[in-house]
């Protein structure tokens, strides 16, 4: 089951930087309810993962762990912080200096905001609207930029300047967490009504899912993405 | 034992919604492993409680609850943020027009910072320098918030617009937490290492925790403000 | 929407100590995300429990406390100490003498184990088979306790004795927990797959919910008993 | 730094399964904040450390994780699993038949409790005492074990019969923790007011960690073994 990966914005990236997690351990974790071990992926092993999935027992998701290095936008490390199950050590700006980055969409990325509360959607934008966009923007984070630095040359404290900043600013940070809190993190931020810029950071996310730990990912699909 | 309030940013607040918070669920919650109850807040309570404190046995501090509101500069809020053990609904930006209002320094907050990594303080400006900075403050601040207005006008998506805001934008949401929970961000965020802006939105906190559980307030900064 | 109150065990109960909690409070914690208060239960506000208890919005369901004091089982405590989102605090043997109090099944409550693994059921015994049962189940008790308090009088820890005592003890607790943690807690315990003597008391705590938070109630009913 | 072994009881263990831990991943971690990274354990890594200690700075240390199988008496594993940060899965006896494995204490384990409330401690018995008490406990164990038995070739449910076991009966899980939590657990797990029988299982635990992360737990003896 291959997750079809996405492009992500330009300075971004998900790292994965270390993990400890296989199937094996979803088994082995679920199994000691019976004292029982075993050292291989079987059918059974299998049948029990996708058993597990479906009738939401999810404590033996838990018994591994995931360390990333993320880099994104403010904006979308926000929304990721919000997910209080994981661990998370991230830039700070009140005494480092903040590199020149900042999000500009993509000319296709530029949207439109339609519908009504509670079931939004988006639509492209017509293409002088985009580049007129992707000009404020650039424009705007230049600016902020500028006086970023112009705050700094004067001897403003860093802590200070920095709230002048835009929330396009990329930040990085670690992130450790467990299979059962990541797939809680995929249902909510692969989902469709979630926001397209954070979707394609948790499909990088996904993808690790998929490669680390293939029979629970496939049955978290086959049962709706939905966390157990 | 009170607390001297601090005065807060201009369009910030700290506003106690709801809570369910006294000294006697200590003593009762700690009891209760004697299968003792009592109504009474008498000297032997006052006392188990700055037992409590002393020895570090937490879990009793944890059976209440206070309800929040709050509005604060995003960068305030994100330190906020990263206390787990709570519960938070915030604005959100995606679907709702932000106001224009933004963090800006008083004079006298305008500061530098000074000394070595892992020993910075901070010292006061020149009123020169301050003046500038609070005039370049403004001035980018207004011009975000022209940008992201021209972009909404134009059609394009506020979760897309947003990104250009800068960090001092006021956001508002609702915060959940136990005492101990409190303490432990009390302890952090009063902390002469924390960002003053901060500090004076944790002694708005402060006052509440004086005020509906004296006995653990005072035990808690008896026992040098750390967190049980 | 009334709950049948089902017969609790001989000693246990399930006793609401206080709480902050009505369904207001997730309205309001929900609608702070468009900068919105409101003061009346209407039929919009309804709906929108109903619209975030369906699309799985969980976080506006945990700002609000219930502390229950609660006497059961200790195989029955044991389950519900495993729901980590919450705290308890618990009697202890290590220093209190333990009362003469121990579980023993009603006779229709004696029962039998049937199907396979992963589906099993339980069918009610021969009254004979019952009769037996619970005599066995009183004297070995009985002896326990006996055992127990030789221990004691020749001079052994309390700590060290209690460890002969059966897991049908009574022990006693409080615990605090939000709505949402609870709803996940009643979705466990209430299902048809949890211990019968468990599910009593999962009865009890639900009877609370149903009559603090109604409206909460009703659209975690009509969503499927699933938790958001 | 060496932690001396101390002798577990008769049929407990505690078995590292896996494991994702190091001091480097502490150093990146915090060392993020600055947008660094380093390979190296050097002298300024290992003052890291120790500084991050000294100031409570504790969230470097949660991004690595410890997978433990361990077996131990009821007794003890309910002290375990009172420490929420971590996953657990148990055996569960609804469903399986438990074996005849009891605790006994070793004769010099056999002692009284001494002194007054918040300060007790415990003295050895005379050897008359503890072949007594020892001779008891086995006995019980015994019986309970042989009405266990009954019940279930009498027909009744495993779920049911098992309510007559006694406290000091073996259990096994899988505990999954990060290194943050695991010092909170030895904090409170080796301290001198703990019950002998758990710090014999926290030694074990402690060992691991001074193995596999020997800085951080240098830095967190010296700094008196506090979590930070």
């Amino acid at each position: 089951m291959e997750v079809k990966e996405r492009q992500i914005d330009e300075f971004g990236f998900v790292r994965l930087d270390a993990h400890m997690a296989d199937d094996m351990s979803v088994v082995n974790a679920a199994r000691v309810s019976f004292a029982r071990h075993q050292e291989e992926l079987d059918e059974a092993a299998k049948g029990l993962i996708n058993f597990l999935m479906r009738e939401r027992h999810g404590t033996p998701f838990e018994h591994n762990a995931f360390r990333f290095h993320i880099k994104c936008p403010i904006f979308v490390a926000r929304e990721w912080f919000r997910h209080r199950i994981g661990s998370f050590n991230e830039f700070s700006a009140r005494y480092s200096m903040v590199n020149d980055e900042f999000f500009v969409p993509a000319e296709h990325d530029v949207r439109t905001q339609v519908g009504k509360p509670g079931a939004y959607h988006f639509d492209p934008v017509e293409k002088d609207v985009a580049d007129r966009a992707i000009e404020r923007i650039k424009n705007i984070n230049e600016m902020a930029y500028g006086t970023y630095k112009e705050l700094i040359n004067d001897g403003v404290a860093k802590e200070l300047a920095r709230t002048v900043l835009p929330m396009g600013m990329y930040t990085q940070f670690y992130w450790t967490v467990n299979a059962r809190s990541l797939m809680n993190f995929l249902s909510l931020r692969l989902d469709k009504s979630a926001q397209v810029d954070i979707r394609r950071y948790a499909t990088r996310v996904e993808i690790v899912l998929a490669q680390t730990m293939p029979v629970t990912y496939k049955a978290w699909v086959e049962n709706g993405m939905v966390c157990p």
